[in-house]
């Protein structure tokens, strides 16, 4: 028997105690979503009414999408459980220049989609021929290891190979102070999660690569944004920011900055650590794209030593992000902890990627096959740039090499607008706002130079500027 | 000039003052590790002091080592910058069976150690051959993808491999809901970041795999662990600590328990999913060790229906540790969030690996080499017991196939005590607390079966028995 039932739910009924008392156990959240429900008989105790009186409250609450019944086992609590959305982490954005729609719409393409907009080179500019080499020796030599776990931080040849290289660009660095990882992403979430605790502040540039602002994400932390100049962050507010914000970190890239093709001059260089150190803030520099570079431009971590400059790169653009290897090199006390890290959340890198990439990077080929790559880059950046000109798009700069072209459209063109007319079309572009985080760049385009070479792609463009 | 000077700092001088200040600035927290001191020139204005005070408390804490002056550059607080510490996160246990150490202990040991408490087979007892027929046949086949990044979710026909093994044990899922990872630590981890949040608690058996408690603190988590019988966990406490902890996760291993080889029975199995049901507690089952089975048991997915259950595996046990790849199998409303997650922090999975793992697979001789494994596992865990028992160790169950044998020492006698003094001798034993959250297993050793051929390592474990 009910003991009152009324139709209005907000007059003092019974059942709309009941209704009441469990909108407030989900509103603040002691009943999570998908949590049981207490049981009638209990419901009927803890408030004092009759089981049916439950009965009918549980069975509204469900009608109203509240509850759900699950028959033979009880009522529950609607709705999703409790797990990490990234991409509701953020700010709501459209589709188009959501860095994770991004990223899964740039990996799942098929081949055949023309992509000006994505970081990689084609397949054919990579050292093929050295990869094959590298897999078929690694398929007959009785030494290469196959099955075993590798050493704790990553394979020793490979990591005095990178120190050297470290050392080559002046930043003083002992294998044993290298610390391999899966991939340059794999590399910075570590050094991330060792750094950062959820909510605390972190700087990047604006724009920036689309990854760090996922990345961040889904460390919890809060993302302030520096705009960039073509000598990298400008620094008046970048010292702003860092005393408004006394942001933990500053993310960046070393050399040919992801968008823009900027690079730091040595002067805004020598103040950011200034500003740094009067802040305390450590730099993680991700020099990915270092190899690039025709004319070498100053690393932080060899201005300061690795004192608070953690120096992150990767072998995915010049060698092969199928078999990928990161690394990370820091300051000895942090490479402690770091391996630490590794280990408990991923026990070690792939120590056979590591195996191929150091077998490539030894080829005697792979020397030269940088230096084409160079000039073939700079020849794709010209051609991109007097194909870009004619359709009214303006490069923020004339990078002094890399892949990429950081290019502004006439006032009045949204490009994420574009974004969406051109993948109609077969054609993937780069919307500015993925990588900016204050959303300000939404007249520009980000362009891999060494993906342009499809006359269409600029037909395409043309089309769709045209609206 | 100093305004006051007095040797004793607790009297009311001002250098005294000035020094109470910085040690307030530091305990609590408001100048970190590594943080500047306020200028000389600031502190006496805000002190009211002289700078000449100033300079005398600031060199006097140096003297102690507060803090540490950095000649042109000032004062800072001394000590470590705030890294993620993670072994000083969890109690303070002798180095032999900190989780850490035995992690990087054992992938450090030299090949000519014997290591019969180590977690994987002999290199020879995986299937080399296919594996030089996989690298080979990669550095030669036209179509193998060397250079690209794979698809977001992983290489099709290795997810679609991975799919039909999972329906073959009950598991029903489509290959669009397996998400491959670097590795098995890799898939936990990123479902553990999926579930988690800092302060949440988990439930482990007890004892259970060493990294998982690893794992579990960089999520910066509570850990609780049930005790395990030879039927899975303790299904009583499991409930009682369910309702006690309220924990978020339950995580175990699917079939053929690590440390213990216990296997869940499908009574406890059925009981574990009501109670995850009862508190609404998700359940990672890592199925890591499950091709070593000879009789499968229950997998807890298959009964849930990937409900509330999320399984994880990988290849690392019976194909490579070298070219890794694990999985996640979970509801597909998770495996959106999982692949935005596996994006966001790794950029995807080598795809290299992953097609060296399918061509193992997909060779005609890789069914045979595993129930060859099988065969040989059975036939070592016999000669391991044969051999424990006269030296007084009693196995806590004789496992039903696998590599894992938990066996207790005679009283009296401590397995980290033992540990460090067979290491002396050139043999890395397996302590039991290495395995166990409440430190109750100190007088346990964890074999690997396969790893105990040496006749030298029961003489050594003799030796050290005896003291």
């Amino acid at each position: 028997m009910l003991d009152v039932v009324h139709e209005d739910e907000a007059g003092p009924t019974l059942v709309g105690r009941v209704m009441r008392a469990v909108r407030e156990l989900v509103a603040t959240r002691s009943a999570m979503p998908g949590a049981r429900l207490p049981s009638i008989r209990r419901m009927a105790e803890t408030q004092g009414v009759s089981k049916s009186t439950v009965v009918e409250a549980y069975d509204r609450l469900a009608a109203e999408g509240v509850v759900v019944s699950r028959p033979g086992s009880g009522f529950f609590v609607a709705g999703r459980m409790p797990v990490l959305r990234l991409a509701e982490a953020g700010p709501k954005l459209d589709r188009v220049i959501d860095p994770f729609w991004v990223a899964r719409q740039s990996l799942e393409t098929p081949a055949e989609v023309l992509k000006p907009g994505w970081g990689c080179l084609p397949d054919d500019w990579l050292p093929q021929e050295a990869l094959r080499r590298a897999f078929r020796a690694m398929g007959r030599d009785a030494s290469a290891n196959l099955t075993a776990y590798g050493s704790p931080l990553g394979l020793p040849a490979l990591r005095a190979h990178i120190a050297r290289s470290l050392n080559e660009r002046g930043i003083e660095v002992e294998p044993q102070a290298v610390v391999l990882a899966d991939s340059d992403s794999v590399a910075l979430d570590l050094v991330c999660r060792l750094l950062l605790r959820p909510g605390d502040t972190v700087m990047v540039d604006d724009p920036c690569y689309f990854n760090f602002q996922a990345l961040l994400r889904a460390q919890r932390v809060d993302v302030v944004g520096v705009p960039v100049t073509p000598a990298g962050p400008d620094i008046e507010r970048f010292a702003a920011l860092a005393a408004e914000h006394r942001p933990r970190l500053y993310l960046s890239n070393a050399a040919l900055q992801n968008p823009t093709g900027a690079t730091l001059s040595s002067a805004v260089a020598h103040r950011l650590l200034q500003i740094a150190e009067a802040h305390d803030l450590t730099i993680v520099e991700d020099d990915t794209f270092g190899e690039f570079e025709v004319h070498p431009t100053p690393r932080l971590a060899a201005l300061d030593g690795l004192r608070r400059v953690i120096h992150v790169g990767s072998f995915s653009k010049t060698v092969s992000a199928a078999a990928r290897v990161g690394f990370v090199a820091a300051r000895p006390d942090w490479v402690e902890e770091l391996l630490d890290l590794k280990l408990a959340t991923g026990f070690g890198n792939g120590d056979a990627n590591a195996q191929i990439v150091h077998r490539v990077l030894t080829d005697g080929a792979y020397r030269r096959s940088i230096e084409r790559l160079r000039t073939r880059l700079a020849g794709a950046m010209t051609l991109t740039l007097q194909r870009l000109k004619p359709l009214g798009l303006t490069p923020w700069i004339e990078p002094r090499a890399g892949m990429f072209l950081w290019a502004e459209l006439p006032e009045g063109l949204d490009s994420a607008v574009l974004a969406r007319r051109a993948l109609e079309r077969g054609v993937v572009l780069a919307p500015g706002n993925v990588f900016s985080v204050s959303q300000t760049a939404g007249r520009f385009l980000r362009f891999n130079v060494s993906q342009c070479a499809a006359p269409r792609i600029f037909e395409v463009l043309g089309e769709v500027m045209r609206g």
